[in-house]
């Protein structure tokens, strides 16, 4: 929201997974996909899946009335669709979005997203764990004092340390390679998911979206909304397992504690002599908060009847935000441990 | 996040109070009202504190650098301040900032902010109240059918209807009142809270700062997080009674019982006889927001010794995203109610 | 649920104003005020008021049936006043609940609850106060280090520490006292809301009761739970603060920072050495736990119509734990402070 | 808490996993296991262990030093292996839990607790597909109305109905079982969790507890909760995919939409002609509240250093609760589906 905070707390890479630009362009890709599908089994045409794919490719809408739309329609699709109609123009304006319902292009736009979010994500998890390997094998045998509610327990090593913070974040990995399977999908099910709109063909198309676009296949899912849970789940795991990492260093980063030395900490105002530990309190915000919007995604799983508005928009303004705040965990996380060195126990 | 998704749950007039440039006016205004206080009492010159306020007043930072001083130092008064004096340059360029910490200046502004924020919202409270009083006075012996437990259970009349929806509007507006008189306050400790740094003229300054902004009196609360909890408990039960009006025209408005018509609801991408309650629900999803950022506010009480970089931060990604989804709801309340008639029970 | 983790978590004082024995006989003393006051406005006679009162004073209901009633119904009172009538028997039986509904009832017995809650809590919150002012008097001039941002910043005294933690637990007992005024209320409002069951004397009969029954008065707000989302929020309020105290504790605490001495903290299974800060981990746990509770009360504000069966009974979920809770917190607070001292700084 | 209220929204077979006597039970028998696999490697003899065995599988604590260890330990594990130790008596009574920390017997016992859960979990699963596919099989046919946005959309029939339902509570079954063996682990660690108090041998005793109690092996994961926020997901989809079911069952009971006959609904305690749709609306509320524990859940993976007794705490205060939530909502599913019809469009 803001350019100052977001340089704190916000994660440039990914928000641009979901800007305006990103989102269109996803909706468009769902929408030539859908075509060239249709297309395949005889709906339409190949010269109008052709028209259909010209257009969307390069496809300036006019982004007053498609925002009149949203705020309208509480979708964008119905005015993005009589735009592009008008677009492609007779004879195939009707081949575009045909037999499709909002839904089964905004889901599976949704899909496209995250699935670019997932890759920067395990990337990300990549580069740290690598980092945290390294580490441990630098200053693995080093001894440490571990710490048992918040007291002095018994010395430990370097390696158990990270091996701590590490072995959740491998796990992570797995489960987002594990989610991408069952929760990025196709979404195609038409007005009332029963996929009827599709004459017939409803399952071939989806089947053949999927491989076009990369998602996995799925029965339509409208108003079943775990998989979407199942997404914000990993991103708060993810955000939770690195402010645990946060709240580690800030403990051993005290002056009094002193088990930790970090590159590049925050000054004060009016103590010049301070170090702060930025990077690591921040993990430990970023990780409440979207422990807190996991929470919220949740009440979205009452999803009323064949589709809802309400909890729909919920999931709209909770998911993105749940990513970019994932994002900006593993930013800091990075930050954090670069240059970071622990003081053995001595 | 999204301009497209803005168009539904955004508000650009109340996120317009937490821009950066709206940021960055308040902390200069908190600074200039510091330095002039700070003349009064006899801590820098006059025309020390003119010289704040000259520079101050038109000030354009290094938005790059202040950016990196936000990532760098967890805040942005640090970098801001550095700018500060050399604009101001020798030899009152110490007068800028004399004896505060970081925190001192970004709550005051803070409340400066809500403060542009609670005004919004009464005026909106206020309209929508006027607005539901004078359907009152136009259909209010109409009768209806109430609803017990999702079921019809005896008549009463709209008058009845519409006074469950404005009482706790009412309330709140004297809730914001209140909530201003007592949260809405300077903050002045100094680097850790005891205001020592003001050479013994902390409470002079305080109260005269108090008056040059509007703000109340208070004595530092660096640490004690009440009050921004006062403040968004506001804004959640703003939300809260506003989606509970959403959630009852959707009911109200569904085909099978008719007993509300809209104005311009949503249309469907593909079923052109629908008539979409899209106003109602977004007030739906945004109270459910709202509520859920409430309890993630909560956890930025456990606020760690004299200042937490952690629970800091958590407020500031919390509290202004309420502030807007109020402000939403606000804006989608008086759009759904704008031309909207009850159907009388026959 | 479990007696062991009550033991740590539980307060058996306030669990007990929940208990099924007191919440019927605030169910009971609220039937008795209704008659009584019912039998003034001349609804029902004195002899049939009386005999109200002589049968709901002794009550022993067949809790079988109740719990039955209860699953069935979802709510007590159905079964309860079914089984009052017949206890009651001719002439009197319809004098008792008379032109009540079941949420007259439920919500008002709550305020009763919730008064004597309020009660504990206070005397509570001022022992910790006073407590808190006593220790301050013994070791106001103490030096200790203050902190920020988890780094050692600038000397204060133990007069300031004490200071940021007694401050808000004396606003929350100002806000408890505004909270009993206007959120334990009567509910008087008949089958919808309207009063109309009372045959022209709801405002006298509410009145009546509130009287009788020490509650403030109010119109009839079946459906505008913004002053239970008041309750709530006090109880998080309190929880939250303590959980402040407790976070600063435990980092005092620690064996590298020393500078508070606990009497009493626990030991381990293993490690002899060890002197756990229990009691303030404990409230650290508490007041996260009371925060996300705090959210999902707020989530009982869109309650649906003229009375929701879901967004009520999530209230009954939440605002006992909230008030327990609460409790809990306190009696941690004062256990924890008992015989602790700060360790001057040298 | 409420024997009243739990008749709603409790579950006594759940809630009995977690009773004092459950606890207690699994505690006994991972130390029983502990004995046993340490017997196995030779850390004891397998006299001791015998011993061991026999003093756990009849053991009566004394309760009240229980509950006051647990007060004043935050863990009730000291005080239990005094008590142990003590019946064991010499030469024995070292060889129960050696080596051992609490947090390795507590999270096994937990673990233990929750594979009851889950075994109890998925039989209600099963049980309410089984009759959502007969009741497809009954009335699959048969033509409804959907609902898209709380508006009439298009004709669909039963069978999409209810596989809507069933559809997700299928992959939860997959999910429970996928959870079960990467998340309901033994954990040995030892104080610190680096397993060297097991004398070189804690990976060997790890997996014969593994195998003795029917778990999954895991490396000590004492200060890594992901596998705790995993399970608590699960069951937080289960209540809110049983959520959207009450949701939709509530709204198609609506006296004017009246797409469905209930069995047993409600009473009123004034409005004779009602049948409240109770059942479902305590899905929709149970849904929501462990979607809000969820989010507290969350908050728990910020568990600072080796041992939180914060974080952990939470973890105790949430995740039973959870269980209970998830048990109640399908025992409400079972009641609410039983002697439900659809009525057929017409």
């Amino acid at each position: 929201m803001s350019g100052l905070l977001d340089a704190l707390t916000g994660d440039a890479e990914i928000a641009g997974c979901f800007s305006d630009a990103s989102t269109l362009k996803a909706l468009l890709d769902v929408e030539i996909a859908l075509a060239a599908a249709e297309a395949e089994v005889g709906l339409i045409s190949q010269e109008a899946s052709s028209r259909v794919a010209q257009v969307c490719r390069d496809f300036t809408p006019d982004e007053a009335a498609l925002r009149e739309g949203m705020a309208r329609d509480g979708v964008a699709i119905p005015d993005l669709v009589r735009q592009l109609r008008e677009a492609i123009g007779e004879p195939h304006a009707k081949a575009v979005h045909l037999g499709a319902t909002s839904q089964d292009i905004i889901d599976t736009a949704l899909a496209l997203q995250l699935k670019a979010v997932f890759g920067i994500v395990d990337d990300r998890l990549a580069a740290v764990i690598a980092r945290l390997d390294l580490w441990s094998n630098e200053q693995g045998d080093a001894p440490l004092m571990a710490h048992t509610r918040m007291q002095r327990a018994l010395p430990f090593t370097v390696r158990d340390k990270i091996a701590t913070w590490a072995e959740p974040l491998r796990r992570h990995r797995e489960r987002l390679a594990a989610t991408q399977r069952s929760a990025l999908t196709i979404q195609l099910g038409g007005p009332v998911g029963t996929g009827d709109s599709y004459q017939g063909k409803a399952a071939q198309i989806m089947q053949s979206m999927a491989l076009k676009l990369g998602l996995a296949a799925a029965a339509p899912w409208h108003a079943e909304r775990d998989r979407i849970a199942d997404v914000g789940h990993v991103f708060a795991l993810i955000s939770g397992s690195l402010g645990k990492i946060g709240q580690d260093v800030a403990l051993m980063a005290q002056n009094e504690v002193a088990e930790i030395v970090l590159a590049g900490g925050g000054s004060s105002s009016v103590m010049s002599h301070k170090n702060n530990p930025v990077a690591a309190e921040v993990l430990v915000a970023l990780a409440r908060f979207n422990a807190g919007l996991n929470g919220t995604l949740g009440q979205a799983m009452v999803h009323e009847s064949e589709r809802s508005g309400g909890a729909w928009t919920l999931e709209w303004m909770v998911l993105p935000q749940m990513a970019i705040t994932t994002g900006a965990s593993l930013r800091n996380a990075a930050k954090l441990i670069e240059g970071a060195r622990f003081v053995p126990l001595t």
